[in-house]
């Protein structure tokens, strides 16, 4: 397996790095006067925990923005705009935020080995993978609504988070503690019963060829997020807009050749930004910086992290639009929330020591 | 609080008399050749969990078969026998089983001071309390229909799970740890879960007087098992039968009193036995064999392990009907059942050491 080998050159590498990487966080540390003489590793510590939680607390909000945004402009009409132009923008736009953030950071700190944008080929031949995967996966979708309809798309795409905890476990070889497991299962089963309503029965009368597609879409979709976490995790001490910025290259490339083959001639006739609105703008605004907020969570949390996260935000979502658009809770939504809760309880007392 | 009290008791004579209980074990233990000669502990631990999982079984099959005799009392056509007679017998051949089972430990053992029927009025005065919590509990379930109709009180029941576990913490004193309660969260969400279906979403228009009848009879309910349990464990060289032959006295007197309350014009005119068919029977001989399990569980485990039992009942009640009457299965029973599942393995997991 390529992938395999990939994460034991990872664990290698890591061991050779992790020094390093201690050693240049030490360097840091020692120049804050009062903090490091308590001893840097708690200094380090702190940090990288408020770190941790701000890119999380970002992707909460970000995600469940993001869906507001979408019920939003399902209710002001149909989508008039091209999908794969707007996925374009949106990764044309989140290089254009990495290369911005860089060159911030090359005006202080100057042009170093780690942040540095051109690269070697060794480096740079994995960033593809991600974005190829995801096209596949979105290439899928439009087949599965043969077989499933779109609420029931939605429960099944539950999936994700079994196949992303199964696929983080064999590929980054990242151990979950068996009460983990356990919270995994009710995060997936507390996220459906959620989402259940009175039609949510008929995914069960999915046959055979759509279980096996939403499988394979769980898998792709997990394996690109477990991927991405390798690829990044790969180099720690490589600044994360350098590798944002070959993650959102390759993601432009994939994308428009999805223009190419899905809406080519749309776009030919009616224009690239034939549709687009204010929502349309905030919407590609408002996934742009999801997308950078995910990469974050990937750098300094991990897969498990994000799933929690958007799991957490889906739930938000529907509290918020109680307020907004008058939509009701159901009782299937309280007791979904109460598992998910339960969930994200038992997976930070699960953890391992 | 007369409760704390009884309790603190408990827990001064449980430390006298524990030891007792262990020489009169060791005891039996000793006469057995092979095994004692491993140490009598092991043995007493081994034979103690085969008799807590054999009367856990016990419980678990008969309430689901119950639940199975309910549907097709249903399915057959209307109740027209009267309930409270049905229950007078039950507790009849409750105590009449108990009487039957202690000549035949006299017969075979002799009578001593832990099997003779006859009691102290100090002993025998607390037996009253859980056949008279069950009445008052009985009689406002007549009174909650005005406020929530069948399916919803089905869901509400659910509550019994919650007032249960925090009952039993407060008046036996016993510490479930953290895993534990959110075990038993998961549990209540679970088996509400496992129940929805199109209409319990009305569960949610339950007015506030409703809400709160619901929460009286769940205290109601948790308390008396609870309090049985208190009673039974108090004395624990009692021999069960005694203690059950108590019980179910009283049982019988208060539903004597129930019958003269609510069906004593129907009695009186059509007969005692009026509307009897063999379901009937069957029901009455399985709701007191279920009765004796209930109260071997407070004996040799306790009302967590009840509650468990109950609610596995319920998921393997549904799973039988679908072979027996063609029910189908919905996803939110699956959801439910997974939670359930998950709950049982983390209240397991999560034991104190």
């Amino acid at each position: 397996m390529e992938y395999r080998k990939l994460k034991d050159q990872e664990d290698d590498e890591e061991a050779a790095v992790g020094g390093d990487a201690i050693e240049s966080l030490r360097g840091k540390a020692h120049s804050l006067t009062n903090v490091a003489a308590l001893g840097g590793g708690t200094a380090i510590e702190r940090s990288k925990w408020k770190r941790k939680s701000f890119v999380t607390f970002a992707l909460t909000v970000l995600t469940s923005s993001q869906a507001i945004l979408i019920v939003w402009s399902k209710r002001a009409g149909k989508y008039e705009y091209s999908v794969t132009t707007a996925n374009f923008m949106v990764e044309t736009l989140k290089c254009a935020l990495s290369v911005a953030a860089l060159s911030s950071i090359w005006r202080n700190e100057g042009v170093t080995e780690d942040n540095r944008l051109s690269s070697t080929l060794n480096e740079v031949i994995v960033y593809p993978i991600p974005a190829a995967l995801y096209l596949v996966k979105n290439l899928l979708q439009y087949y599965i609504f043969a077989y499933v309809d779109a609420p029931g798309y939605q429960i099944l795409k539950n999936l994700n988070i079994i196949s992303t905890g199964v696929l983080y476990r064999i590929i980054l070889k990242k151990k979950l503690s068996e009460i983990q497991w356990a919270a995994f299962i009710l995060l997936c089963a507390g996220c459906t019963t959620a989402q259940l309503n009175s039609n949510s029965d008929h995914v069960l009368q999915t046959p055979f060829q759509g279980w096996m597609m939403a499988i394979v879409m769980a898998l792709l979709s997990g394996f690109a997020g477990v991927y991405t976490e390798a690829i990044i995790k790969k180099r720690p001490l490589r600044n994360i807009n350098v590798q944002n910025f070959w993650l959102y290259v390759f993601g432009m490339v994939f994308n428009a050749i999805a223009i190419l083959v899905q809406d080519f001639d749309a776009v030919m006739n009616k224009g690239f930004f034939h549709g687009y609105t204010i929502i349309t703008v905030l919407m590609i605004l408002n996934h742009a910086l999801s997308g950078i907020a995910v990469s974050m969570v990937m750098k300094y949390a991990d897969n498990i992290v994000k799933v929690y996260s958007t799991s957490v935000a889906m739930l938000l979502t529907a509290v918020v639009s109680v307020f907004l658009f008058g939509f009701n809770l159901s009782l299937a939504f309280f007791l979904g929330s109460t598992v998910v809760s339960v969930s994200v309880y038992l997976h930070s007392a699960g953890k391992l020591r």
